[in-house]
């Protein structure tokens, strides 16, 4: 007989019965445990004044109730006028009362439309604390910035700060089909329940709605750029004209992806070229009948004449004819057309990071004043690393927006932790040297550099039905760094890390900074497991999970991977210099003559541009071949490093989340070594020769490696 | 300027800013709020002792642990020995002390292997309550049980309860397909994540099988019964095993569909036929493969020469060749085989509902001892209402087991609130009269009416990813209540419906009493509202979502609901009697003669088996067609007045679920009426006659009805 002991069980696990803090991601609004700051909170609001009665105040007035209550403990006094001091006064410009209002009249000359002021003020010899800017939205965004100080336990006592977003559209790509699969989704299936809208609105459609304007996101494409018309049908439109209503009030604007063929599918039309005046006016119809069931409606992104997609060219039109036939469509509405830039061509035989500037640079310009041209990070796909893409800065008369993925295709699904601000950051810091030092990519997308009237970034989402979202709980930060960026491209991606740690995990320092370096590294790490080197597109065929350096035998040649590495006897890399496809040309001289050369490449960068010699002698002096078997093996042992800091988090943080991670980490360990062990035995059948010490033993042979077959990987779209 | 006050948010609020509740299905563990009853409670729960330390008993000392913490509020007095009066102790018979061994000798042969045991005791003259059985899981559903009499305020003082399950395989099946999508799941995807899989143990398996435990369920089938061989490939059971694992501490085993053509798919044999010493050595070989990983693996579910799945008809054999074969496989190793009596042939010109009678009933006897068959409710397919299957008790030798539908396939979906108990009842009480009145379906599936060994009931689930488990609230009421009459095929749906609202919700009286009523009424209604006197199968094409009488291009003639109403000039319904197909006489004379005579037929079956004039006079003295459109008003009625009902509910629970059902009943509502008219205005051009006074004017023309399409419903295979 043996007696056991029951083990004292803490609350944590009354709580871990059943899974529900990844639900909340960066909103968690922990209780504030720090005594000193608590009691500052406390002092510092003693009543809360609400101005204003739009739907979008009652949502400000419920968070401030929400995160109050949870993370001080009590309710807040709610008052109906500013009486005794130390109140928080919350209201847009023109609610405000005529002192308020003449008191902050040049407060708000340093805040555009969407920005918002927290400012300590004096009323009457009273310090108060105010929460403002020109319209109900605008002062939803200060009031989740409010938030966010006290989630990381920042001090309320005296501030002054005007906060503006520097793009308009700061939107969301969901890849969504109507069968709620997701291409490129690995975070469960769409949460669009098509089939229960118009009537049910699930409440995530509310708690996505709140996390995104917390971080300042203002519009969601709700389909997937690989379109159906159908969503254009009145059956349809009923059903997003009801996510529309839950997304205003906070302040998010629904867009649809717009198929360009659909006056053939669902109009009945016997073609969909642009210039044909019954689909011109097929379209004008189709915008106002959206318009009048959703008069905010943001208008629509087109992938078009691309992998498959129709588009003007199928009727001898151009890419320019088809935006602008869309623009017009829409223009009496306030409607924007994004129009994507992704194209390449199986009937090219040019270089594919060549294509997209070859055929849309020429149209600067000639684009209609509401339409934005959408452009990937890159000139290939969504990469590990990518150099910045060739049309940035050089089309100044056309408004660039920047499209960065979100969810991980080539980054390691939804199983590997990846921060990508680092990778956003990295982009938007890049010189484009277009009008002299210092044109960075992201000067050209706050259109400060040429002045652009339209502005924007989108971010292909990483969100599905899972519990916790985004499948990894820090995937959850991919999507919280992408709305951060958005509104501000400036901003450092350690700070956002920062922010994002402490709001969803915990605020003691001994927990953040280690985690913090990890999430920083953790970029670097899957760029040197998968791709180091400017290496790119060797992963598997058609769903990219795992690595596919061999595959050679798809029907587009720019869709194998072979095509991307071009390893030989001789070495390894895609010359893309004036010895080889002259991409390097799609840029200005600065910075042409700094890729074109070997010797001034940057070496991360070194493979995308060249074709470089095995014994190539690398700035550490190893020699090439060496120096990419140790870069794979040092992305192994960094993940190995991430694994030991992650072990040591234990203790800060609640049991379920910390075994979530715990065994994604090690996933993650094991397709490092996959990755790693994959790639040097395929290209070592190029080299010839041995792994450099340091580098471990392969696991498996590279006929096993070559035989693993994954029929329903997710995403696969 | 207008002034907000702002609204005094109750607790609640803080909730119901991000969805939870529904998570946690019946396990709410609500705080017991009568003193009268806590006080009781805490009382008697001094202490807990739990003898034994296997991995069961760890869950259920936990679950002990989270149902005391939540529903009392502090944390159990945990012992290392029996010390004192009112202790808890829990353990199995095996970890008894010798004192209570003896003292409860008799006590266990009141109880089966599964059964369960809790008493009030006296121990050295100190009062101490028991929860024993034979093993740890039969202990862990003690435990439950006991949670259960908490969770719904019920005494503890004096306690002699034993209880056994009735049936041995308490199983779910899962429709689910590697992809993820569900045949027939309306609520999200598959909660296997096979990509993540082994390596991530999702908390939501862990949450499954605490619910499952909790009712009872002992066995679950992963995949679809049309089944996809890849599951038996070494890939996949990787990740079974992994499921495995995690279920088995909760008592739960794990079966798997097993395709038929496995053998030629994924062993590299050129036939399936399983005479062939190959094809039955690589079953064999396949069995010792799975049960090196899976010691307890449950067995095969399969689905064969039906709706296009291979089978031994392939290969000119019979079912009984087929199971057998596979019988002889999993035998070694304790495992069983459900052989799917579902059959039907387009190349059968008979009466669908004779097909799997006349094919299966000359086969009782023959199947090998660890076979059993696994026969849906009904003799056609998971009908609002179906007469008990003919070969319930025509098969004296041979174990059936009953296969019903948690998922609401044909049933409303998960917008529509149909509490199936009631629909499980009426079948479980249906007197076949095999050995004589009495012999109810309940006694052949518990195996008391020809003493089978192997006994059991299988439902196909209705659970997916969604955060609530299964889309409607209520639909978990289906889940509970499969499991609580798998558990015992005698309770009735009252206490079942008692029970879970209890739970779930609340105790409070004034909200259990209205609510369970309309609980009880709902399945009545969607018969009326649906397919009442007996109509059956007239629902859109495919994916079965709407009503859909007019389809009759399909190209199998018993897919089209024509073929099943029958309506014409002349009158309405489908003669299986002996004028018609004499479908009656594959029941007992006694049964038979009821259903076939128009005059003794139950109303409630007449169009099943009666072909009626549009005149003929009902029970009620109305004219059939009066009293068909009338049955239709009147499930549109039903369904208004569970409105009311839910409208007075508000007070009594959470916002978020009140919210929800409050929306899904609107949209029954409409779908409700959807099916009147569209049925009604169908029928009318064959009835040629008015609508009776009292029937409400249909909302749309017929042609609108038609009309509508539904492409991307889900759930379709």
């Amino acid at each position: 007989m043996v007696l056991l002991r029951l083990l004292i069980l803490n609350f944590m696990l009354t709580i871990s019965a059943f899974a529900q803090k990844d639900y909340k991601l960066w909103l968690q609004y922990n209780k504030v445990t720090n005594t000193t700051i608590a009691s500052q909170y406390k002092n510092n609001l003693q009543g809360i004044v609400v101005f204003g009665n739009s739907e979008t105040s009652k949502k400000y007035s419920q968070e401030l109730e929400i995160g109050f209550l949870n993370m001080l403990g009590n309710k807040p006094d709610i008052k109906s006028e500013i009486k005794g001091e130390n109140n928080l006064i919350v209201g847009s410009e023109s609610s405000l009362n005529s002192e308020l209002k003449t008191m902050l009249q040049s407060d708000f000359e340093k805040i555009n439309k969407e920005g918002f002021i927290i400012k300590s003020i004096f009323l009457k010899n009273k310090k108060q604390l105010i929460i403002t800017g020109k319209n109900d939205v605008a002062v939803l965004y200060g009031v989740f910035h409010f938030l966010r100080l006290m989630q990381t336990n920042q001090s309320i006592q005296n501030l002054n700060i005007y906060d503006s977003p520097k793009t308009n559209i700061r939107i969301l790509n969901h890849w969504d089909n109507l069968d709620r699969t997701v291409e490129r989704g690995y975070a469960g299936f769409s949460l669009w329940n098509w089939q229960k809208l118009p009537d049910f609105i699930d409440q995530r459609y509310i708690d996505y709605a709140r996390a995104n304007a917390s971080i300042g996101i203002n519009g969601t494409v709700l389909t997937n750029v690989n379109a159906n018309a159908l969503i254009l049908t009145p059956q349809y439109l009923e059903k997003v004209e009801a996510l529309a209503n839950v997304f205003r009030p906070y302040g998010i604007k629904v867009y649809l992806t717009a198929r360009f063929s659909a006056p053939i599918e669902i109009g009945n039309l016997r073609t969909a070229d642009p210039k044909d005046a019954e689909v011109i006016n097929w379209w004008k119809n189709k915008a106002a009948e959206i318009y009048k069931r959703i008069p905010d409606f943001g208008g629509f992104l087109v992938k078009a004449n691309s992998e498959g997609q129709p588009g003007p060219q199928n009727y001898g039109r151009n890419h320019v004819d088809g935006a602008n036939m869309l623009a017009d469509a829409v223009a009496p509405f306030g409607g924007i057309i994004m129009w994507r830039a992704f194209v390449y061509s199986e009937h090219d035989a040019n270089d594919r990071a060549k294509q997209a500037y070859a055929e849309f640079q020429p149209y600067d310009g000639k684009f209609k004043e509401n339409v934005i041209v959408q452009v990937k990070n890159g000139a290939i796909d969504f990469q590990p690393r990518e150099p910045f893409h060739p049309l940035f800065g050089a089309m100044p008369k056309t408004p660039l927006m920047m499209e960065f993925q979100i969810t991980q295709e080539y980054l390691g699904f939804s199983t590997h932790l990846v921060f990508l601000p680092k990778l956003f950051q990295e982009v938007l810091e890049a010189d484009t040297f277009q009008k002299g030092k210092g044109s960075t990519v992201a000067k050209v997308v706050d259109g400060s550099l040429y002045n652009n009237k339209i502005t924007g970034i989108a971010g292909v989402s990483n969100i599905g039905n899972d519990l916790n979202w985004t499948g990894h709980p820090f995937a959850q930060a991919n999507w919280y760094g992408f709305g951060r960026l958005a509104w501000n491209p400036y901003l450092d991606s350690e700070i956002i890390a920062d922010e994002w740690l402490r709001s969803t995990f915990s605020t003691d320092d001994n927990f953040v900074k280690p985690v913090k370096n990890m999430m920083l590294e953790s970029r670097e790490a899957v760029v040197n497991y998968m791709t180091p080197l400017g290496l790119h597109h060797i992963m598997d065929t058609g769903h990219h999970y795992g690595p596919g350096p061999w595959v050679s035998d798809l029907s587009r040649p720019e869709w194998n991977p072979v095509y991307y590495h071009k390893a030989d006897k001789n070495g390894i890399g895609f010359d893309r210099s004036k010895s080889g496809t002259n991409a390097t040309s799609q840029y200005v001289p600065e910075v042409e003559k700094i890729f074109d050369e070997v010797k001034t490449c940057p070496e991360k960068d070194l493979l995308w541009f060249h074709h470089v010699s095995w014994n190539y002698k690398l700035k550490n002096g190893q020699t090439l071949w060496n120096g990419l078997a140790l870069k794979y093996q040092e992305g192994v042992n960094q993940v190995r490093e991430m694994q030991n800091v992650w072990k040591k988090s234990e203790k800060f943080i609640d049991q379920e989340r910390f075994t979530e991670v715990e065994m994604l980490l090690e996933i993650q360990y094991k397709e490092a070594k996959w990755w790693r062990d994959a790639c040097l035995l395929y290209f070592q059948q190029f080299s010839g020769q041995e792994l450099p010490a340091g580098v471990e033993k392969p696991t498996q042979t590279l006929e096993y490696f070559k035989s693993l077959k994954f029929p329903f990987a997710p995403g696969n779209g």
